[in-house]
């Protein structure tokens, strides 16, 4: 449950005691005591690393702050600003999130997995080149028009990148990871096959070898939702809009999914909460399923609320 | 093509001039002055009355400014709130809409036609509830789960809005109706069917005796596409996120379709922009279709490359 953290007094103390969320990030012990936290306090049965899609970015060389989303001081347009691009190595440039990695591993059981986590290439881009949140994102999408092999370049980079950040989260403790592509559906499908597909199959294949579950996240764009099976990934986590049944009716049986309950269900009252998870548990009995909210937490969620939630799966399980 | 005005000098220099946007929208000589404008500049062959989203819901008695987006004073999050809207008459309330509409008319070519429009009543709450844009418009999304009865009863209001404001609009002079839902994409195939279908039908049944044709435009929701065959309108607009040919394979060739050109292609080459033109004319020859973007101008579109794409779709039409 991504982003479920901020729902918590303890964290929320922390962000107010530290001040800056970069802060949070990038010192190993608090991010680990954050990613620890929905696992002790909302009985979650896996961790994700608190960390954020765009913190690979910033070990480009691209300076990062967070006003209060994050924010390129110099968003990355042209052929110079990618040739001025640094080659980092995770190892050492973001020694802080494996350093978090490896400290939340050594504290968990053994029977609960930590989730690594990286943007998918083309979110990526879409950051990276607008330089904030935007809707729509057009400065990425201006680019695969008006220059569409400076995009693919910049794509390509960003791939190597996601893909040494991933395995290297998978070798300081991750067994699991999760692909972010929540710009995706901005895409049509012949868009998709040219600036999205190969990159986030070449991600997947690179991380192949290390025999650890692959997650991939596409926020929204069911227009291409047939091809998000060919992207190499072991489970296909969908968000709220996404109705499962038609989702196993495409994919077979033999797919797990993950998700999908809408976030703002969490604003319902304690049955309508439990109606609405039921529908998703019924909907995948006897097929491969991972339970997940469709897209993260909303912070003034009530924190009582999805520990209802996490009750609710739980038991069902049992039944 | 909607929002072809802000790219057009003579529109920056009225806008300048006269400061605020709502100035420009309320004053019908004004507004009307800037509907003709693409019409002569840029060789279109439909207006669309220069006039926004949520006008009407101002109306309502809801304070609205532009800072630069619409931003309502006081969203409406209560049955309180609800209680307190004023219940408009759009002859009198949206007076300065009418009239710059047939101010319009009379100023057209009778082989022109005008277009009118309204937001889709889920996307009208949208921003009533939420109050100005919020990524994925969480508020409204809130209250149907938290309080499903108050969702109603507001989309019930806003419905009857949209159809007195979208009848007034054509009694003034518009041969033609679009209907803008923007904020559809957020929603499930059950949230849909239940929070928006239902009302968008109310709004195109309610005109039907007024045989103007009617054309909606969901805003991404490809998860939903089969289902905008139903809401009762004549043709369909699609985003660029659809791949036309699966849409006509979808409805069968006897659904007009209107679209679908990526707003961004406009950042192209020339080259490049007639070949992504060229692309959608193909696909749709000999079959009911209206040219036109996938969404608005972006406000930095060169001028020049609009003219360009109408050149090249009406040289398609003669060959």
């Amino acid at each position: 449950m991504r982003q479920a953290g901020r729902i918590l007094k303890p964290y929320r103390e922390l962000r107010q005691q530290h001040g800056s969320l970069l802060k949070l990030f990038k010192t190993p012990e608090l991010a680990a005591e954050i990613t620890l936290m929905p696992i002790d306090l909302l009985g979650v049965d896996a961790a994700i690393l608190f960390t954020d899609l765009v913190t690979p970015l910033e070990a480009l060389g691209c300076e990062l702050t967070y006003a209060p989303g994050p924010v390129f001081a110099h968003p990355i347009r042209s052929a110079a600003d990618i040739n001025g691009l640094r080659n980092p190595v995770p190892e050492d440039d973001l020694a802080y999130v494996l350093e978090a990695a490896h400290l939340v591993r050594n504290a968990l059981p053994s029977a609960v997995p930590l989730i690594g986590y990286a943007g998918g290439p083309f979110t990526l881009a879409t950051w990276l080149v607008e330089g904030s949140h935007a809707k729509d994102f057009p400065a990425f999408r201006r680019m695969i028009h008006s220059d569409p092999a400076l995009a693919h370049r910049l794509l390509d980079l960003l791939t190597d990148l996601a893909s040494r950040f991933l395995r290297a989260q998978i070798e300081a403790g991750a067994q699991a990871v999760q692909i972010f592509d929540t710009s995706i559906g901005l895409l049509s499908p012949a868009q998709f096959n040219e600036f999205a597909l190969p990159y986030v199959r070449r991600v997947c294949r690179s991380l192949a070898a290390l025999n650890a579950p692959i997650i991939y996240f596409p926020l929204a764009g069911a227009q291409n939702l047939s091809s998000f099976g060919r992207v190499g990934a072991h489970v296909l986590s969908l968000d709220w809009r996404i109705n499962l049944d038609a989702a196993y009716g495409l994919f077979g049986d033999t797919m797990p999914l993950q998700g999908n309950l809408d976030p703002c269900a969490l604003y319902g009252s304690e049955a309508s909460i439990a109606k609405a998870a039921q529908h998703i548990l019924k909907q995948s009995r006897g097929r491969p399923h991972i339970f997940n909210l469709g897209h993260g937490v909303y912070p003034d969620t009530p924190c009582e609320k999805v520990k209802l939630l996490v009750d609710v799966v739980h038991q069902f399980a049992q039944t």
